[in-house]
Formats: structure tokens, sequence, C-alpha cells
């Protein structure tokens, strides 16, 4: 018997699983950690955390029995089959009421499900989605935990010490719902982080191909517009980026092959919409582009055949970049809009009560998408936590209506010298379609009806009554 | 033993059962029939059947005992576990060589899966996609038969006898290739029809609410477009739905409530795009539409907030109307290519050997989307088998060229007024994304590897060699 057992018990030490043993240790946690292979185990505790108070164990046994009741065990291991594995692990050496927790970033139904057998089985389950990526998970990270209600009083506070801080010392970190909800709102996250970094990019190139500016003058843009409306943290690094000279005194970004990769979660977000029947169509068409990104010998060989005829740029120049802030600013209003539309559809579908107020908290720091816009996301909902849609909240509408002709400028100034801007466009039709009280879809329910006698309903007649019409023997 | 037994057995007497055994026995073969129920046994063998060759089995055993070897035993039901059930309540009944078609609109993973279980126990496997609905199962669908190759021969005649024919009597059927190709196939057919339906409904928009046409104007329109290249079945139906008079003599089509139904499978197309990394930008913005019409009410709230204040239009009407004819030709050719891309994509994973021009073929008769067009896309792989992008096509690119002005002004049109027009905008994106050289992706790549030590390669360095930069510290 261990007189003095560890506070929380880490499995996996990658660069996550490493930094955040660290950053518990840091906050006065003792930590067991554990590792399919020993020599990390060896190389944290011998260096790194020589002096500290980390404990390793190769032995799984040693591992379990060296963590205070009810254990805390933590799973910092590559989403899918080995967090199943470490579970069917860990299973026959945990007591009734221990806490296995998964920080890695796993699929939301895989979280469901083992939430779900977890507690049948009588322990509790918390998935817990952690972003800020390895600085973040020692200095600070943005946790969102979901999972088993009744074990959040349990790591509460540890999560919240070791959790990213702002305004009033405020933690980002706080719980989610029930079962897959942390694992969620993560994705959901990192699918708005894809939506946000692609608007960028957008403007970039309006700026770089219709404007013809200059790396250095576009750093000064972004650099202002990291004062105002704007203000975050990927704002703030594209200019660093733009600034940024390789060695022989070039700027570096245009060094840079132009094919963007992924990890999958912007895919899982566009997929679980179209699951939940909600349009998050800024997102689809973000990932949607690093796909189009990828083949570039492909365009090279298409560009050839296709010249871009347009003529220089004769507009204002200061006036065209107010728009393109607006246009920015208008679309990320909207892709955030979608967002939590799908935040909320997924909240009804799987009985989740989410407070949508503390997850733009969450965001503010740690995390790659923190800006100062959450903080009037959370405004919206402090101001009535039933808003349907952020288009609907008066400092958005307001926001919206204030940059809707620079938006509508910019997306036609693009489309005309063939920019493509699919997250500026798909953002402005969204907004047009939600806000048109009437869609052209009473022809296609027409046409469905024509062909496939599917029936379709009537503006003069109620809800739910359905009627057919022989089309062709008038 | 029954000395005249059947040539095929059907099991699921619904619309679609009952038109197909009925097109099946009006080609000379011998059908048997069975149900769950009795009564729609009865009810087709006594009535519609009566004196046809058609026979009624309300027991499974004497059902496969009344069909000929090998036996073809076709499932015309519900997608699903179903389908599955079935199969379980056939093995036990049939031989070694006997052969399972699946006609319903199965998932293509399924079709995967059931072709490799059953040709594991002896017997072949055909998912056949079947389209025209329940007039095409009468008079000639599309077949789309995919699965186990060796079976074909013996249900070939069959098939290509009842599909649907177009030029020189060419039957609108032919096989697809491995598992699950004739699923996918088909399914991707559906996303190209909501595609397709979606371009009309925003081209109807443009002109209903910018250049303020009647329905007869319209009618008038599309009946001409009718007669040019956008020659197709849903341009036809359009065109006779803007004439239809309601009993009151008003225009029916005014009468239908805007809200857009679907079955899912251009849901499911969009899934399997994000699935194989494939940009297939339209159908998803379709599928996104469809969503974004649901919500009624609350559109109707949001148009109170968000007013449109646009200018009555002022150009030139014709000129806008042609305009609308090459936006809405480019936007489909993009969407074919898209389409077409996402079933190379399927091919490379599942190991499909696909016969793109074969395929297009079979979409020219009893299928929504039949339309002239189609001949191109057979002529282009006849052109070339290897085409990677139909918009590299000589024709399709020709074709592109001539409309491409048309479409940007247009899209600006649209979006400067506020008509929602995200299927033309998302392919237009994609189209000017498709032929750039360079693409804003290098920025996203420094983004990716400032916050996250993601690492980029570069354009003067060979592809495969990553590199990363300590930004921050310049």
């Amino acid at each position: 018997m261990n007189n003095n057992q560890s506070d929380i018990g880490l499995i996996g030490l990658g660069v996550m699983g490493v930094n955040l043993a660290l950053n518990l240790e840091s906050h006065g946690y003792q930590v067991s950690v554990h590792n399919r292979s020993r020599k990390e185990i060896d190389d944290l505790t011998n260096i790194r955390a020589k002096e500290k108070n980390i404990v390793g164990c190769a032995d799984i046994a040693d591992f379990i029995n060296s963590i205070k009741k009810p254990r805390k065990v933590m799973m910092m291991v590559k989403a899918g089959k080995v967090v199943d594995n470490y579970i069917d692990k860990l299973i026959p050496h945990l007591d009734k009421g221990d806490i296995i927790i998964d920080g890695g970033n796993s699929h939301y139904s895989d979280s469901i499900r083992r939430s779900k057998s977890l507690e049948e089985k009588g322990f509790y389950f918390i998935g817990a989605g952690v972003s800020g990526g390895g600085e973040g998970a020692l200095k600070g990270p943005s946790i969102m935990p979901g999972g088993s209600t009744s074990a959040w009083p349990e790591v509460k506070d540890i999560f919240q010490s070791i959790s990213a801080k702002v305004e009033n010392n405020e933690p980002c970190c706080d719980w989610i719902g029930g079962d897959g909800s942390g694992h969620f709102v993560k994705m959901v996250h990192n699918g708005i982080e894809y939506g946000d970094m692609q608007l960028i990019c957008e403007a970039y190139q309006i700026m770089k191909d219709v404007l013809e500016m200059t790396n250095d003058e576009m750093h000064q843009v972004f650099k202002q517009w990291n004062k105002g409306d704007l203000s975050s943290y990927l704002i703030e690094i594209t200019a660093d980026i733009l600034a940024f000279k390789d060695k022989d005194g070039s700027p570096l970004i245009d060094n840079i092959l132009d094919t963007a990769e992924q990890k999958g979660t912007g895919k899982w977000t566009a997929e679980a919409a179209l699951e939940l029947g909600t349009p998050l169509t800024l997102i689809g068409e973000a990932v949607f582009s690093r796909f189009l990104s990828t083949i570039k010998q492909e365009r090279v060989e298409a560009s050839k055949l296709f010249s871009n005829s347009s003529a220089r740029f004769k507009g204002n120049k200061t006036q065209t970049l107010n728009d393109i802030h607006d246009a920015l600013y208008a679309s990320k209003i909207v892709s955030y809009a979608q967002g939590y539309t799908l935040l909320s559809e997924a909240a009804k579908q799987y009985n989740w009560k989410l407070n949508y107020g503390a997850i733009a908290m969450m965001w503010r720091g740690g995390c790659i998408i923190r800006s100062a816009f959450l903080n009037k996301i959370k405004a919206a909902y402090d101001n009535n936590p039933d808003t349907k849609n952020l288009l609907l909240d008066p400092f958005f509408n307001d926001k919206i209506k204030a940059c809707q002709e620079g938006w509508r400028r910019i997306a036609s100034l693009a489309l005309i010298n063939g920019v493509p801007v699919p997250a500026m466009t798909s953002s402005l039709c969204y907004f047009d379609g939600y806000r048109s009280a009437k869609l052209p879809a009473n022809l296609l329910q027409a046409q469905r009806d024509y062909f496939g006698t599917h029936s379709y309903e009537r503006i003069d007649k109620p809800r739910g009554d359905y009627f057919h019409t022989e089309w062709i023997n008038q």
C-alpha cells in the first residue's frame, strides 16, 4: 500500500501527454505516468521531470495502484482502436466509481459508445476535447469535458487549474454535457478553425492577386485588423507570417507550397452537419478547398488551358480593403452562426443541455480560434439563452447590416476577377437564403412531385397536408 | 418438381416491385413473386397480373423452388435491415451459384459488405441501382448493376431487355463493376440530380426576383432552353410546371410551399465526397440548401429583420437571360466534372474498373437527369478514356470559356441583389480554384506550422521534404 498516492494517472507520453503531465505537476498535483514503451517513461522521469512529483509506472497494475481513489486515469493516446484497447486493459484493475478520461481527438460517436459501455460496468467516462497543441498542453489548454456528469466534481478543480485563463482568471474549461458532447464541441471548434483559416486565405488572395499588394503591405493590414473587430490569434499570426523573411531575405510565405494538409476533424464536422440536417456551408467549403489545393499538378496543368484575362484593378484601394475587412467579418459571423446551429441540433439529437455562452468562453483562451469576437457570442447567449441563430442577435444583426454592402462588393469583385472565394460566397448565399421568406424550393417540390409523385404542401393549407398533381394531363 | 419454372424471382411488391414484375413479364419472362404479407401477392396475381405469367408464392421455400437454377432472386425492399433479414431468410433455401440481387436504394457500403459475405458462402450478389421511379420500373428504368462479375452473364439479357432504351435501341443498363459500384454510381446519379434541380431553382429565382418575370414568361424561357444545349428532362418538366394552372386559374407553382424534402441520397453523396477527399462543392451546397429551406418559419422571421433594399433591375433583359443560361450550363459542367471525379476516386479506393462513358449512356434514358449533355460526356471519355477532369476535355473546355463571362456576371448580379445562388457560385469558385496554379494554401500551411508545428513543403524543394520554422523568434 502506497501512502503517497498520485492525484491522477496519465497514459501516453507523446508531446501532449508529457506537457499535460508537467502542467499538472506544476499546479501541485502528483501524477503517475504510463506509456506503451518504457523508454518515454524513463526519459520523462529521469530528465524533464527529474526533481518533479511525477511517478513513472511501466506496469499497468502498479500504475493503477499508484493512484488515489476514486482513480482518475487520463489517456492521451491516438484516437481509435488504441483507446478501446487501453480501456480493455484498464478495466480489470479498476474499482467501481473510477474515472476514465479520454483527452485525445476521438470522434464523438466513439465517446457516446464508450460512455454508455463504461457506465453500464459501474465506471465513469469523460471524453475531453483538449485544444491548444503542445504549448497549450504545457501552459494552459482549453479543455472541453463531457461524459458522466457525476464524475465532474471529482476532476473539476484539476482541469480548471491547469486550463488556460482569460479575463478575471476565468478558466477556459467547464462541463459541457453528457457522453460525447465534449468531443463534439471540440470537433466543431476545429471545424470553425478551418473556416477562419479559409476566410483569411481568401482575404489574402484578393489583396495579393487583385490589389497586387506586397507581403509587407499585407502584413500592415493584418496588424491593423488585429487591433479591431477581427482581433484574434489567427489574424495576429497571419501578420507575423507575412512579415517573416527567409534566409535569403525573401518573404518565406512565397516559398511555401500551396497544398493544404489536414487531420480530418473539419471533415468530421461537415459530416456531422450532413447527418444532422444542418446547413454548414462555410466549413464545408473550407474542407473542400483543402482537398482542391492538394491536386497541385493538375491545377498547374489546368491553369495553362484557362487564362485569366482580368484587367488590372482600377478601383479605390482603401475602400476595397475596408470591404475585404467587412466581407471577412460578416462571413465569420455566418460561420459561427452555422457552427452554433450545429451544436444546438446535436444537443436536440443527443439530449445534451449545452451552455452556449460558456462554450464561447472556453474558446477564449488556449484555442487556435481565440478572439475578441467570442465575447460577443457569450453576450448574445447571456442576453437571450434561446437565441436560435446568432444572426438574429441584435449585435450581430447590426454588424451584418453594416458589413453587408462591402461583403457583396468583395464577393462580386472576386468572382469577376477569377479569384476563388468559396467561403465568403457560401456564407453570403446562406445569409441571403436565411433571410428569404420565400426560397425557390416550391419549384423543387413541384419537380419532385412531377417525376416521383412525392407530393407537396401548399401555402394556403395547413402544414402536414400533402397534395399531388397529375402534371402531364392538363 | 415444377416443370415450368420462373426465369426470375422478385421479393417486395411495393410500387417499384410490382411494376418491375409487370415489366419483366411483358418482355417474355416468367416471374415468381413473394411479399412479406400475402395480400399484395393476391392483389397482383388476381387483378393486375391476372392473365399474366406471374406466379405468386406466399411461402419462401415454394418461392425459391419455383425459380430456374441458377436462381435469380431480386429484392425490391426497403434499404437497410430489411435487406439483411431477407438475405438471411433466403440463404438456407439457395444453392451455390444462385444470385441475390438487391434493386433497392442501398448504401454502397452495405453492398460491399453483402457482396463479400455472400461470395464467401458460394453465392453471387448484385447490387443494382434502379432509377426512374414507378413509371420507369414499368416502362423501362435505368439499371446500374454491380457486384459479382461472374453473375453478370446470367442476368444481362433480362436486365438489358427491360431497361430504358436510347438511340439505336441501346439499353440504359450495363455492368458497372465490383461489389458496391452499382449502388455507388446510382448514388452519384442522385447527387447530380440534386445539383441539377438546385441550379434550375437558382435560375428561376433570379428570373423571378431580379428580372421580375411572370411564370408564363419563365415557361417560355425554359421551353426555349429545352431545344438547345440544356435540353433535358428536368428543364422540360420545369417548363411544364411553370405553365400549370391551379383550379382557380392561378399559377400552381405560386401556391406550393418552399420547403424541400429529401430521401437522403444527396447527403450520402456529399458524405462519400468528404470520405474520399474529393471537392464536391455544388452537390454539397444543393444538399445544404434543402436543409435551409426547411426552416421556413425562422426564415420568415429573419426576413423581417433584414430587408432587401435592392433597386429594380435596369440592365438588358435579353442579355441577362442569355447570361443565366450560360451560368446554368457552366455550373452544370462543373457539377458533372465533380461527380465524375468522385466516381474515379471511389474506383481507386475500392478497386473498381469503371467505364465512365458507359455510365453516362446509362443515365441517358429512364433517369431523372437524362439529357443531351450526357452524350458529350460519353464523347469526352471515348476521346480520352483517361480524362482526369471533364473541364480538361476540349468540348467542355470550349463551352466553359464561352459561358465564363455570363456566368461571372450572373453570380455577381445575384450576390449584389441578395439572391442566394450557392450552386452557381460554389461551382464558379471551384472552377477558379481548379484553374489556379497557385492557391492561398501556402498561407494556410504557414498558419498550421506556426500554431501546431505541422511543417510545410517548399516550392524550391522536392515534394515530401518537410520544413518547420520557429516563427515567433525572428
